[in-house]
């Protein structure tokens, strides 16, 4: 049976220490810094030959900084003859960039996936993919595990009343749909619409708000600006009050502020993004998602100790 | 025939504005932006359709930003139909992890080269690797081009008297010897011992250098440790005075204070990284290597171009 190793790169060393207590190891021994001159330099300070490896990193901010450790971390786990390199990547970071929406633009996620397969992962475990089809962009397999039921988790004990579950847009329905049924809620959609060219969006809702305790749901919240939006338009149309939550606490640029200063009364995040701790004030919550991680490993190492029964 | 673009990214527009002068031509338009949570977006903004396209871009600091600029340009020009993608790399970071010299260690050299052939470049300019062997890391084509005539030509300008070519190492005696030929001078070595572990390295000088004037060369300058201790040993060896010399003035950290604090008379560096403002000090001059890349550039195009008789 092949040893199972645990290593965290730098974007989310907290939540890499949770997920090795819940599959009851501990993180291998690691050192990633840079050189005078900001290159990344890589030391795997234990044997990884012939074991099952599984690499911790979200791809957050510094983006182009976490790629790149993640990318060195694989060559020198395959130069280092490990059995499997498995990317444990809560956070998939340039997950916008699926398609050419406009004429000669990159198709960056398309892209990223590409070179991690080049790197010499051969497994990836995620969670919620800003769009479904960036599996497809994978030729190795790829474990996409939902945040909702966490998120769902926190909400239910909370025992709030007349609750509807609100997508801020059509993209996000069936996450909503996912939410509400464990809810026993209905849902709404915030149709935005622009009624002409070079006039302000007007944020149509569709659904029956009025004196209900509206729930938002995203896949992240970057700037926060569409939330925030969502979040007055629904007070405005008679909501109750208004709670908002998502898998990945992106939070840049004027996210904090917005927030602070919107209807919402509390913004749930799971821990795939750190919470530096200007982003910790009392309106955020941080749910943990390491046991949902820790049960991923420890099923697919399960399937790869059975695999070598039939190498 | 298909017609030559140069664009620029972000690590040198400075020599992109030379190379595209020295060709004829103007850099095409090109934005090259951070969204606000970091991730890089690129904007091309006109045809490269059928087009042989140079790009021109080091990987010096901040490398990790570099190296994705240009991997996600060239993901764009590809799916833009673009006939040829050229990458013009003057300076090639993580040169110096080009092999395993401990155990579990990556060689991002290779690495990289693998991205960016998977990214989708066709071809590679590049100008004095840390190791020649890089450019076998690489299955395109690579034009390997040389610093040294560039600097000779700047010494021999200076008519200096009793010139000796001195090379701070071993590794570096083939670029002293080459710049030895052309200035018709003599060349050392310096042979760096340590007696014992933990006893400080002793500068063994190979070669009389009593009275002359050295010229000290190496592929890249970094934190400045090994050319000003190697000046300031040759200067104690009865040199008269002490000129260094290198393509790529990386200079990080402590650089530029032991510089300006050695016997160093005068610094001579490339343009193939851009010198910030404070880098600029009196004893450093800096050459310009846009004609040799424009040059090559030219060279290469005409190739494409006969190339096309047989298509
Ligand atoms: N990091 C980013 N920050 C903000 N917008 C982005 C980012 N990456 C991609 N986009 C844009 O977001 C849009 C896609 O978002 P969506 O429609 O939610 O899938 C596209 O217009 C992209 O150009
Ligand atoms: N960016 C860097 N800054 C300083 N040292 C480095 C860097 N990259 C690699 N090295 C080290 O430099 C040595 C190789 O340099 P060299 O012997 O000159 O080829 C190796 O020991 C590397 O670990």
């Amino acid at each position: 049976d092949a040893s199972l190793k645990v290593f965290s790169l730098n974007s989310n060393p907290a939540l890499a220490e949770k997920i090795a207590a819940q599959i009851g190891t501990e993180l291998g021994k690691c050192t990633v810094t840079q050189f005078s001159d900001g290159e990344i330099q890589i030391n795997i300070e234990e044997s990884v030959r012939g074991s099952d490896v599984y690499v911790i990193q979200s791809t957050s901010s510094p983006v182009n900084q976490h790629i790149m450790e993640l990318l060195i971390m694989v060559d020198a786990l395959k130069r280092a003859s490990a059995k499997s390199i498995n990317i444990v990547m809560p956070y998939y970071g340039y997950a916008r960039q699926d398609r050419k929406a406009r004429a000669r633009e990159p198709i960056t996620a398309k892209l990223v996936a590409d070179l991690f397969e080049k790197a010499g992962a051969n497994r990836m475990i995620t969670l919620d993919l800003h769009a479904p089809q960036i599996q497809g962009f994978f030729d190795i397999p790829i474990d996409h595990l939902q945040g909702v039921p966490i998120l769902a988790d926190y909400f239910e004990e909370k025992n709030l009343d007349d609750v509807i579950v609100v997508s801020p847009d059509h993209g996000g329905v069936v996450r909503a749909r996912a939410m509400a049924d464990r809810l026993k809620a209905p849902i709404g959609i915030i149709d935005k619409r622009r009624p002409k060219p070079n006039v302000s969006e007007v944020m149509n809702i569709i659904g029956n708000i009025e004196g209900k305790t509206a729930i938002l749901i995203d896949d992240l919240i970057d700037t926060a600006g569409t939330i925030t939006l969502a979040a007055n338009a629904l007070i405005e149309s008679g909501a109750k009050e208004v709670y908002a939550c998502c898998t990945h606490p992106v939070l840049s640029g004027p996210a904090m502020e917005r927030i602070d200063n919107s209807k919402i009364k509390e913004l749930v995040v799971a821990d795939t993004i750190p919470l530096p701790d200007e982003k910790r004030i009392d309106k955020v919550t941080e749910l943990s998602i390491a046991s949902l991680i820790g049960e991923a490993i420890i099923r697919v190492h399960e399937m790869q100790s059975v695999s070598i029964l039939f190498d």
